[in-house]
């Protein structure tokens, strides 16, 4: 498993915070922390309007690239927010995101193929989010013929499935698997990913959840996440899936991350757990 | 999920040492415990030789009675000893195990009949751990043939697909949720059950390699265990898995067991971080 940090998001009010102030300190301690973690790349999100956005997104590449050399997942919306980004980082991006809507396809696909980027694929036809399998696929298979079309390796596209919290429909998760399912079979080379935490929305105990989740989902091939690498009981459910799933050869993996001390006891883990 | 719980068992040596000096307040100590964290049944097993067992599983049996109505699952391969524990049993327990073995099937399958128990039957044919799926479903079948022909309900039968751990072999945790699909298939009304810690024997951190095996095996139909009810992770893996997976109506079970405060230290650590 993969895994893109996702701390460093202007939808949340301390990161919000951040990028209006230019607090470097405060996001680079998120970078920090994430990259110390593992984290496969850092996601970074300023989450600030389009007017403002290439400064604020810009800002935020420079400052994370200063402390590490960790890649950076380029999370927006904004084409112009994207390609300032594009001309500030020193490695190759993954770009967060593109989905079914023309605008999107148009805006960022070409970026994409220009830079050679991987990218994150969500099956979201438009602003609704699909209840179902079949339309999901109708997005995946519309998204992929576009990268397709516009040169993308299928190893280098992120499909997300999407997934919706459980509180307001308990099939919300067996739909998410399906659909990884269904996308595994249909596009053997792509890689898939999805937002992890989503699937606890307003519930309590909610990390119980996301690794129960994580688990179901790596034996159906999930191999990426957006995810909070510092979360160590999180962590060690997705190794201890791949273990059991047969993935980590030799046992390697698992004795070497307990061997490092990244696996300790559930209960000392919360409990020393900084707080976020 | 069930739960049956596994601590009274004599080849524990504490439980040994109880048995042997007849220390009664040990053994309940551990039977409340279990009761108490709920338990749907209490496992046990007196582990001495067949000359000793009949009394020693009987003093069990009383021992435990004495402090729950928690029904008892015998444990034990000597019928003998299960007939003498028959006689003093308060609620019909159920019978841990049978197997392919003649001897069993000719000992034990008798007494399940006759008292109308619920039985485990281990996918076992020898004294040999089977490789493969195909010869444990011979094995399931086999049994299964046999239960029938006694008269035994199918869903009194909890079939044991046998778990190995992945220390030793790393597809052991795959062969064990095949065969649980294989069973699951064939006989719809059975109900599955296993020793769960033994896919991490060996291992360190074992805590998070049983939970993530359960998780796979619930999704694949798995519906008890032979556990620690006392294990509070665990327990809260289990009903987290019912969630994600849509058997829990309305989340109504976990919102519970999170208001009740049962779903561990780690999880209300987690549950009080700041949304991201």
């Amino acid at each position: 498993m993969k895994i893109i940090g996702e701390k460093i998001n202007g939808t949340r009010t301390r990161v919000a915070a951040a990028v209006a102030e230019r607090d470097a300190g405060a996001i680079q301690a998120l970078a920090a922390a994430q990259a110390e973690a593992g984290a496969d790349w850092l996601d970074v999100n300023a989450g600030t309007p389009p007017t403002t956005e290439p400064d604020d997104l810009t800002w935020l590449v420079e400052t994370v690239q200063a402390v590490t050399d960790v890649p950076l997942c380029l999370d927006s919306a904004n084409p112009a927010a994207l390609e300032r980004a594009l001309e500030a980082v020193d490695r190759t991006p993954m770009i967060n995101s593109i989905n079914g809507e023309a605008v999107r396809l148009e805006g960022i696909l070409p970026l994409v193929a220009e830079h050679g980027c991987e990218v994150i694929a969500l099956a979201l036809g438009g602003t609704k989010m699909p209840e179902d399998v079949a339309e999901r696929m109708d997005t995946v298979h519309l998204v992929m013929e576009h990268t397709r079309a516009a040169g993308v390796p299928d190893d280098k596209v992120y499909v997300d499935p999407l997934l919706m919290t459980v509180a307001t429909n308990t099939q919300a998760g067996r739909t998410t698997l399906d659909t990884i399912r269904e996308i595994r079979a249909a596009y053997p080379e792509v890689h898939l990913t999805l937002g992890l935490s989503n699937v606890s929305f307003g519930l309590p105990s909610r990390s119980h959840v996301n690794r129960a989740f994580a688990t179901l989902a790596i034996a159906e091939g999930l191999d990426s996440a957006i995810a909070d690498p510092t979360d160590r009981e999180l962590v060690a459910a997705f190794l201890a899936a791949e273990l059991v799933l047969g993935q980590d050869r030799h046992c390697l993996t698992w004795t070497r991350a307990a061997r490092q001390g990244r696996l300790s006891p559930a209960a000392s883990a919360a409990a020393t757990r900084p707080a976020t």
